[in-house]
């Protein structure tokens, strides 16, 4: 694909290449991020930050990565305070929000919302979740952190046993990273989950006609042995018809260190899209594990500022001007890493 | 009216020489909203956007309009979070906020409570809107916007003939554009609505006064003949008791492709201050217009960012210096306009 | 102690020195701050400003602190927008939020909250209130207020005489604030509250191990006088069991211009922590003394401005470099003080 001026909607508009090219940029993102250096290659530009979900995590991620560039963060947290209560189009708000800033970065509940309004907006939207539909840097920044984890261990993304826990019928996370990973050759599926919460069939179909082995499976003891990942995620309470309904399956499958120990092989990398439920009735991945080294979910949110500024410089055709317009950086930078 | 340091709280303050100020430092924010240049006149400045009700689009545009000059915004987006609720004056609130910026923006459901804060402000405070009283900035952006288009067609405001449609009585932009409007010479309006929803007599006796021709009618097609603007609204639910009562109203005028086809005449230019209702119930303007080359409603919304900037660069008198601080974009711009 | 890199949680973290050096740093900010020059020291920084409990006032007085030194602000404002409400633990939180900043200010209605997720973060945190436990910087900018203040008078915080009227049992600022002052010496406090309401012992017995004389009355007429400083609270209503028990006290305490001249010396300051509540029923603080030049509120509140500038210079180690990345201001800086 070509990059500049494009949206970012979906994962299914990327071949291997874009993959890649997107992580090249985001390991030269690295020093900025790390506060080595900075740049101000973004000065001047504008951000539209349109949240209409909450999402903290992920609205905090992209405003600062933009920050990074140098570019400025206009921001809207509560689609009760717009205009489409009083039944304005998003094909309206795409084209009046498009005037304002340089790019759009769009957060929304329905399926398809940011697609619609995207077809609408002048400047490039980045789809940073559309309700249980696509959420494309989430998706990038885990198979972003599978890269460097296994690069870490001399292994690649090719030929990688990965294992996929929990709700995988909601998660929107593992359905994206699946699609992803399925440009890659020779993987192995692990998909652990309740029946009723199992993967769906296209994905599944989808990933066997691209050459990779899926297994499917109710027991994770099993299930785990033998992977180079392990990626759990939460139950989507969000996404059932009643709390109740959700909470026959919270807390089913758990991972702690005692159970890592037991059934992963040594160094198996342990993700997780966050926020993890560490209430006790959940807890679906055990703070046990918190100061394990094999635990990545906070490489993963690191990792996720330097994929969003590299979908920003791409996007915004800035990749080879980043270097030229940086500085040295002159406050108290030592991290507790 | 000298700018540099004044509150811009009403068009009443406006005489028509203060009017073509605003328009003529408008014109030259173009290249600089454009994306053709960057300027950062206001690199260091900070503009405190307080808005005590929701109105996404106005608190947007002018946080970018200040970002576009190069400043920075604080925002304020939740009168529940404010406090006011702790009973704190709006006295106190002024004199303390305006401790804290260079500038206010400032929108609030209360009709003077604006005005209010400013009288405690220190610092320079814009009307974004106080209720039904006041929206100076968006009567501005109006008469802009009627200016450019009639240019275009080699026509001036001097002499135009504008038709108002729909809840003339609640719409505070058609009442602050009226008045800005009778600031110059021979205008014929033409004001549609039923006979409930009527433009307030004060405001029609004062364009009588002014020399205009007030033509009032409850006939929107006998009305829509013989336009250069056609001025569209929306029923305003929120200022009737109750929604049923709004409900009588809504859908009674509406305009489309096969009316204005019908009706107008050709390169009427169709004005709406959006959002525009399109739920099918209201829908008092049809999307079958919305390529129609006429519908000027999303440039009113573009040229609102550049009559933000011209009252920011007023306001804090740096409207001759913009150029000197200004710069060529390195990024992406190509606009889908 | 050592403030690069430095968490500042409590006010208990300070000896008399480094409450000397802040309050040294906070006078080098006025120029910036009063915008006879500007400083662009942070340029490229990013601060996160946290607050899962609204506060209007300290919110954009952080992030307009930070703004003045040239970094850049991304805010979350709602508890309910976060991830803590799927069951994220705040190590969780901190470990994440800390990846995307280089300094984090938090307010959370829980005490302790602030140093739980401190302990998490790799960046600096500084509690702007965790719940009735502290607020520092409002202790800090308190006292550099009352220090301001008695030095235009010749005197010193070393001997003063201040009294402290409301709610002293709920009231945080009047805590820390006392215990900052502990840190001077022969310091005489009056104490003035219904009994119910009265200042905590442990704090009084602090007071007085320190080798400071405190007087407990409920009478506000003998309590106020020959004091160099009053110092007012509000009834903190949302820290009792219900509206009806806080309203008993409402009122009960009030400062207006008859009983100020009649009783407080000529000159004695006057503060509040604001907001103060001037609706009729409570009125703690009266209006007719807006114009009073003993009255300090205000310039507490600006004052506020440079204490926090300060705390961020400090902890990111910049304090010694602002003057050489100043520049002369361009815009419109005339101040209705």
């Amino acid at each position: 694909m070509r990059f500049p001026g494009a949206h970012i909607l979906s994962v299914t508009q990327f071949e291997r290449a874009d993959v890649e090219r997107i992580f090249e940029v985001a390991d030269s993102m690295r020093p900025y991020a790390h506060r080595e250096r900075m740049t101000k290659v973004l000065d001047g530009a504008i951000m539209g930050n349109m949240f209409f979900e909450p999402s903290t995590r992920t609205r905090v991620s992209f405003g600062c990565a933009f920050n990074l560039l140098g570019g400025e963060v206009r921001e809207t947290t509560d689609i009760k305070a717009s205009s489409l209560t009083k039944g304005e189009s998003l094909y309206d708000t795409g084209r009046v929000m498009s005037g304002y800033s340089d790019i759009i970065v769009m957060r929304h509940p329905q399926a398809g919302s940011v697609a619609e309004f995207a077809r609408a907006s002048r400047v490039p939207v980045l789809n940073a979740g559309d309700g249980p539909n696509e959420h494309p840097s989430q998706a990038l920044l885990d198979l972003y952190t599978i890269k460097k984890e296994l690069k870490s261990r001399q292994q690649n993304i090719d030929g990688m046993h990965i294992a996929m826990i929990g709700d995988l019928k909601h998660g929107r996370t593992v359905h994206s990273l699946s699609k992803l990973v399925s440009l890659y050759e020779k993987v192995k599926f692990t998909l652990i989950s309740p029946k009723e919460l199992a993967m769906p069939d296209t994905i599944v179909e989808h990933l066997r006609q691209r050459g990779h082995e899926v297994v499917e499976t109710e027991d994770m003891e099993t299930g785990l042995v033998s992977n180079d990942i392990v990626y759990l995620t939460r139950i989507q309470e969000e996404r059932f018809a009643s709390k109740p309904e959700a909470d026959l399956y919270r807390g089913r499958f758990r991972l702690n260190r005692s159970i890592y120990t037991q059934y992963c092989q040594p160094n198996t990398v342990i993700m997780h899209p966050l926020p993890r439920d560490s209430r006790e009735d959940a807890n679906e991945l055990d703070n046990d594990l918190n100061q394990h080294p094999s635990l990545a979910i906070f490489r993963q949110t690191d990792n996720g500022v330097l994929v969003r500024m590299a979908l920003f410089a791409l996007t915004l055709d800035v990749s080879e001007q980043i270097d030229k317009s940086s500085r040295e950086v002159n406050w108290y930078t030592e991290r507790r890493f």
